[in-house]
């Protein structure tokens, strides 16, 4: 196969394990461009994209305007705050009216679950879900995979735990499908009320205690504390919450094997995890960011061949 | 004539009717070009444009930038929220900078009416006026009715009738100048207290009553409702307009023939026009979106040859 | 010799003369090409620079991305009000995260005095300071620099005032460091309480009086009144100001020879200098600007030669 079975990265969920195969191999050869003097192929020369982000995110809107750059795509980029929808236009509106303008690829990030498959449906351009509400993340979900194969020579048969607030995270749901997909066993940890009753339907265990998740796991994937989300009946801060979700160095080191420790970033220091961790060998945090770029470059290229 | 009488598009009053028929000749190349898969050409690979709004606008901007970009000019914008202009410098002393740093052209938005007069004659660059006041929109102007020859083979001899807030729109009149220059008939209508005194001077009617109004047009052409100005002693609120100076699909349909319908966007859906009417196949909507990008690139092109 | 001795500009104070002379012959090179009809030269195809702004500066940053523009690097750029530093990220979380994705290069503005070293001892990369709190601001001091040598044929033997708040300016200090490496003399010349006590040990006089130090100089620099670090006990109001340290067209008149003004931007008109002062003959303000552009065309591209 040398297409995606897909018009769209709408999340994981649509993707066949041959689509995450094909992404995985044409970014394998992306990060082998970044990774040269010259970083830049002509490929999508002919190629506008546009980036809408309805909600704030300085990491994952760069990465995708590197590897657009990189694509030698035009890239047009604008964020909600200096848009029209403060004026009252409609998401449809606003994605029209952009196509209008002979744009072939949309980026967007919304807060509303379901926004880009709204858009898939009724505008004519492929779009890219660069996260929508607490549904999906999906490029999240591929660079995450692919950065543990990357550290581990595959993901079938590793053992990854999903580490925090489960239930207000596209970060976790894209995790789970892609890491399911390729045949990881895969377990979610956190306080039970952060945790959605539906996730053992996904094929995921749970786990409320950390020491005894990390015992079990290759990998320990630490979501982000998202304050404005945070359950602070439960919680009433986040040193409390270090002590039973995070990991510190006496933690990590009292663990009977090595485990590769992931964060999506930002992190926060002495939160999720200690600087300690963040900046050990054993993380694999800013491999993640650099594989970002690449897995990002290899939706960006295969869904353009779907354009024409 | 291959090239334009003035040396900058301040306004629609300052054209000659042949500079308006060479900016759509330029215009046709252009929306071919825009059509085609490589939709850039590298006719101003030499040229910098600074794009410099000290008022928000989503769309206008883009379409300016994307123009630019299409046109391989280099581009450089930045809008008042993060300009100097907070730091109390003036708007000479911001342009001038700006200029200082060689750059060959300034597409500027500014709320004062006579803002990019005042720049051409202060500066050396070429100044298109996005916007200024109340005052003239001229490319808004010049895409409204490059979309109506578009659509009706031409704009001579056609009625047009512009409708809504009349007094504070700076696309009315750059619509009116256009219009009147290329031989339609215009009508103007809305409630008397948002009719300017002066609009019969231009060679326009007036009517209060939407039905007569629309009963007469060949195109409708229905003005934003700017919910910041409007006399809200003349409308409580906006389903007041809606029922008064809105069109649904029924008075659409009742007509006695097909009318074109128009809108500057974005859309106030259910206000100035309801869905149904704006997604209808008598709506050219995305059209003037589409032809916006291309009649840009023809202003920015047939400037820019004023430079050398 | 043909490259810097230093890996990063970081500020004057780390540079050698040496350092300074290749700096502006490059930066004559450049000049040129800018001012060419063709501005731009393929040097930097295969670099990426972030320009990472976490103080707003429309001039700086605008200077900055021409400059990179010009060399044809490529280019990504963010403030921080868009950043993650709102979400609580660490400086150095958010290089780092900016470097994984294959950055060559970061221009970078804080509020700390020591950020850009901070940077460079940590990250892989070349930094350049754009300002780093009331500490350095190295191109400014340059651009300045070179702008007298410009004017005047060269800077040493020649006096030079800066006139203002030396205690809160990193332009000061960068100029100081400059002008004195190059065998100017210094004098600088405001109110007492904004003259901090060191500054007579880096070899500069020091004047309460504007008068007399502008009857004693070749050239008065006029440092910006930041009104947000103004001390109001001492002056009450920007008019007290402009009465004891302001250059008005009688003052300039009133003095035994001509003298050069600058300032760095932007200006309040009518509190360091009139309007009349600004447009004179005498300032060379305007030139400042242009050869920001060139002289940061000659930073970089000399840093791009210690990244291969």
């Amino acid at each position: 196969m040398s297409t995606l079975s897909v018009d769209h990265l709408l999340g994981i969920k649509y993707l066949q394990p041959q689509d995450i195969a094909l992404i995985f191999q044409t970014a394998d050869q992306f990060k082998e461009v970044i990774n040269r003097p010259i970083k830049k192929v002509p490929s999508l020369r002919d190629i506008t994209v546009a980036n809408i982000f309805f909600e704030n995110s300085t990491r994952t809107k760069l990465s995708f305007e590197l590897a657009q750059k990189r694509l030698s795509a035009d890239v047009i980029s604008f964020s909600a705050a200096q848009s029209s929808v403060k004026k009252g236009e409609t998401l449809l509106d606003t994605v029209n009216n952009i196509l209008a303008m002979k744009v072939d690829m949309v980026v967007m990030r919304h807060s509303y679950a379901g926004a880009a498959h709204f858009l898939a449906k009724h505008v004519n351009a492929r779009i890219i879900n660069a996260g929508d509400g607490a549904h999906e993340h999906p490029t999240q979900g591929l660079l995450d995979s692919y950065s543990i194969r990357e550290k581990l020579g595959e993901v079938g048969g590793k053992k990854v735990v999903i580490v925090g607030d489960i239930l207000h995270s596209r970060v976790a749901l894209s995790n789970i499908f892609a890491l399911k997909m390729l045949g990881a066993e895969v377990k979610v940890c956190g306080p039970s009320s952060l945790i959605p009753k539906f996730i053992e339907s996904l094929g995921v265990t749970v786990e409320t205690d950390l020491r005894k998740a990390l015992e079990w796991c290759d990998v320990a994937n630490m979501l982000r504390v998202q304050n404005e989300r945070m359950d602070f009946s439960y919680f009433p801060n986040s040193r409390e919450y270090a002590m039973r979700y995070g990991i510190n160095k006496e933690l990590l080191e009292s663990l009977s094997k090595e485990i590769v420790i992931m964060h999506p970033g930002p992190i926060n220091r002495g939160v999720e995890i200690t600087s300690e961790v963040a900046d050990s060998g054993q993380s694999i945090i800013l491999n993640q960011v650099e594989n970002g770029v690449a897995i990002r470059m290899a939706v960006i290229y295969l869904l353009a061949e779907k354009i024409r």
